[in-house]
């Protein structure tokens, strides 16, 4: 067949395109083949009837709301499916390799190769897949989305290619289990956003930047089903500022994707409604003593540790920087089987209950049966929770003793763990981590109150303290309040609202008050990232002044902007170099009268 | 005794008050007095150790956290301190009410005075005690809040003499009960913002309009005890960009106004700990069956209400206006009068369930067991259940014909008592309008699958429906999602999070199709209050356009910033006529391209 004949040639592309069918068209007709050429003609009028309805449905969905909404819902929906069938594999992946370790029971060596190899594999597989297709996929996302909706522009992180190696890495990663002990949000959220901006990019009108800002909500809020916390999410941790445009876009996405997400759970499971997804049954008569919240703030007396750690996490991230130059994938893989090594039960991994996953571990710490009753009668216990307080309290320790080992070690694996090469996020181990020592303090005091407490004779709940101090570790760690309302929306009961809310106030002080950055803000540092002048503290922005710009003092231009407080400090270059604070600058100003600075109040 | 001697003349105050005080000790020490003498000098002793002490626990202070954080819970406190004691003002007055009416069993004539008196006084007190000390205490004050926070310069609406105003108007308001029917939410709001600018003048360093948002959070939080639905308010109502600094003081003020409002009530009455102010009972198990939630979404079929109501309510304000321009006094008494005439239960009060105080109303609302299940079995109801029976079931009357009726008169009850020229909040009733809606399509389905849903054998639970109504109904209102929230907070159940959002989300949405301005802001477009573009829409924009500034095309000048999509018109003078859409702009310039614009693209 002549195709490409000579009248196609000084056409546009489509036209082109519209002839080769034509011609195509035509060629069969002159042709004896008259059943392909009917066949062929039918197909095309099915395509014609078929882009006829597309129209007319666009028509109709226009009449009800704009495309916009459309997309928003899409958003939620895609980012649901995509975290509903992630946790399906990844649920999978886990029982598989469970199963297996059953299997061998009786051969410690085979069992060893079996608890050591797989996750060691899963890392190494996660690792080059990632760093193969896309270097960029690895660590948590959160940064670098931040730094794109301040404005930058990083297309190499939101591309195809990412959000394919993001979520391939990110199954592999989420399957090594509590072995490599990672989580999802961070990634997750990094891929919503991903899938936002190719939803922008298909529907042009919409602005990216509040597509973005509607898909980080929705990634948090389908990773969970909590869409309330996702756009608290969305507020606190996107930006500095928030358009309250944004608000209902955010709202309606983070509805559709955590509804989705919970719905599919239901339908594929025999649950028979809609659930939190890690849902307590905590006494709802009296959930706890108000002198307890006294107990609550005292356990943050815990917290001067959070800090710690994610200044240990984020030099972790800096470690890791330097090793991945070069073999990145043995690197991922001799990290993983050197934590399960570890974590391997007949070493180390019968204290920190590692046989159990990171689902099973939130479950258990968040039980609202005190162990210590527990512990008087624990043949009549249910199937699930005996595996998890056989876990809790193997042979020969108490439950004090793992609980205090595991929180002990964990410090140690975690800043391990931060070091590999591969996606993964870092908010899931730091909640399982204050869950933990919310649970210790919380068993104590049911041990030293285990009489019940004295007029009301109600037992303690160590499930709320464990609840109470997940949100606070992980607020302090992230600096952010989100997780208060998270843990509530999480485990689908508001009881211990005034608790977790305390206990996160309070580690947030805390942990604010070290003038320390964030988790996030701390990597978007040590990433060079593009970030807003609160990160950097007025102290050093001082030194800077006096360091940088009065040295070439004839060139210092300080224009002043009347906002928040701060007055930015613009050099000769375009560069910000940082904030200032009012009552400093005017200090400044008296002492160096005599220099001359163009001053602008605007 | 000398004391205005030669030596205090030329000095500055301070020094003259203080060579006063040592000249007063002097000359106590030269008299005989020696009894007084010791016992002044013994005073001054210890204020001088008071003002010692109060700088040390300052300095104390001020190591652990900058001023303004004590100034934020204290704001916290307060407001909470004043909802709390005017609840239980509120509720002695409306218990003597009650007292009373049953009192005078037997006498319909006195019965009859009673019920009309009362709240025609209460009515007529509060307006003459508020337009009598500050004319700006009428209405609910968020609109005027609103406008403050967008820079406006309304010294009136915050002066101490309006919070007192609106103080004890706002309790004999409230106290009238539901024969008026108007809530505490708004000018709440008002008084919360208020004693946010006091606070603010105390501590000169902290921001005004910050301490403000904080302010209008704390109050929503501290009047239900519900923080976080406080910090969604003060993002979505209080302005369209919302500065994330403001985040944490909000989410800290909201959540010590909400705790100590909830820890007054745990001290003040038998209840053992902190639980929500309108709890249910919901089962969590199973709370719904997912085709339920259908039948929620169904349920807002009945909202094409909310716009037609908010209409008339702005309407009736537009109305009030003309009124009170004299006799507002008696203006209340007689509407209070005829109102409660109406609501008397031997008139049509008895359909309506009138002697029902607000909050009852509300809690037999979100009552679980279904009515239908109750009126096989109503004598073994416990006491208030019972009395709540009663009061929807009236002796001849089924509670479908009640709660039918109650629907119908309240729309009307409640635009003439919007009418009213006294501080009142209009978010509550339209609260539990909404929830008796959502009651009665619950006891519908109820009703119609008696038998339990065929698989589950679950019967349905109408309280569920009421509680997505409640939200979805307010949230049309006021065009706002922070009601899902709040309905869940009140409630202190997350059980029926995903029906609430849902149906507010669809509520929303319907409301927001028309076009119409919401509750808040109808009354800033009738007041005339400052408000931003986005509240007039683009086709009344474009009619403006067309009308005013092309016939004057010569001097029309667009000044075009590229913001959010819109385009301010702005013609020679300084005010701001409002937006236009990016295309209709487009269009508009192609159809008019012979005439002269100046057009600036920044």
């Amino acid at each position: 067949m002549n195709v490409h004949g000579n009248h196609g040639k000084n056409r546009g592309h489509e036209s082109e395109v519209r002839w080769i069918i034509s011609s195509v068209i035509d060629d069969l007709t002159l042709s004896s083949l008259n059943a392909v050429n009917s066949y062929l003609s039918s197909v095309i009028y099915v395509l014609f009837i078929w882009a006829e309805c597309v129209l007319y449905v666009k028509k109709v969905l226009v009449f009800f709301a704009s495309m916009e909404w459309y997309c928003y819902a899409l958003l939620g929906i895609i980012t649901a499916l995509m975290s509903f069938f992630m946790d399906m594999t990844v649920a999978k992946l886990l029982n598989a390799h469970q199963w297996l370790y059953r299997c061998l029971k009786g051969h410690h060596l085979l069992q060893f190769l079996c608890w050591t190899l797989y996750p060691a594999c899963l890392c190494a597989l996660s690792t080059s897949f990632a760093h193969s297709i896309c270097p960029f996929s690895a660590g948590s996302g959160v940064p670098e989305a931040r730094a794109i909706l301040l404005g930058m522009d990083m297309p190499d992180y939101l591309s195809l290619s990412n959000l394919f190696a993001k979520l391939f890495g990110l199954i592999c990663t989420l399957a090594s289990g509590s072995t490599v002990f990672l989580g999802k949000v961070g990634p997750f959220v990094h891929l919503s956003v991903m899938v936002g901006a190719f939803m922008s990019r298909l529907h042009v009108s919409s602005a990216k930047g509040e597509m973005l800002v509607v898909a980080s909500a929705v990634g948090v809020a389908s990773c969970f089903g909590a869409p309330v916390s996702g756009v608290l999410f969305s507020i606190e941790v996107m930006g500095t500022h928030y358009s309250v445009r944004n608000y209902c876009p955010c709202f309606f996405a983070a509805a559709c994707g955590a509804i989705t997400f919970r719905l599919l759970s239901v339908c594929s499971t025999d649950q028979e409604t809609i659930q939190a997804l890690f849902k307590t049954s905590f006494s709802s008569d009296l959930p706890y003593q108000p002198f307890e919240i006294f107990i609550f703030v005292l356990c943050l007396s815990f917290d001067w540790m959070p800090g710690d750690i994610c200044c240990d996490l984020t030099q972790s991230c800096l470690l890791f920087e330097f090793i991945i130059l070069s073999r990145k994938s043995l690197y991922s893989a001799i990290v993983a089987f050197l934590l399960a090594c570890f974590t391997f039960y007949h070493s180390a991994g019968h204290f920190i209950a590692s046989e159990l996953t990171m689902k099973q571990l939130l479950t258990s710490l968040l039980d609202d049966t005190s162990w210590y009753s527990v512990s008087q009668n624990a043949s009549a216990l249910p199937e699930p929770q005996k595996t998890f307080w056989q876990a809790w309290n193997p042979p020969g320790k108490s439950y004090f003793q793992t609980l205090g080992f595991f929180i002990t070690a964990k410090v140690g694996l975690l800043v391990v763990a931060c070091t590999l090469p591969l996606p993964a996020g870092y908010f899931m181990p730091v909640f399982v981590y204050g869950a933990a020592v919310g649970r210790l303090v919380g068993e104590g005091s049911a041990y030293f109150l285990s009489d019940g407490i004295s007029s009301a004779k109600s037992l303690i709940n160590p499930g709320g303290y464990a609840l109470a101090g997940a949100a606070a570790f992980s607020g302090a760690v992230t600096h952010t309040l989100s997780p208060a309302l998270l843990a509530l929306e999480m485990t689908g009961q508001c009881s211990h609202a005034v608790p977790a809310l305390v206990a996160t106030l309070v580690s947030n002080a805390v942990a604010r008050a070290k003038h320390r950055p964030s988790f996030y803000d701390g990597i978007s540092l040590i990433k060079k990232l593009p970030h807003l002048p609160s990160l950097i503290r007025y102290s050093t922005m001082m030194v800077l002044l006096n360091e940088m710009s009065l040295s070439q003092s004839d060139s210092l231009r300080l224009w002043l902007y009347h906002v928040f407080y701060f007055f930015p400090c613009l050099p000769d270059s375009p560069t910000l170099l940082g904030t200032i604070n009012k009552s400093q600058l005017r200090e400044h100003l008296h002492q160096h009268r005599n220099e001359v600075i163009e001053v602008i109040m605007c």
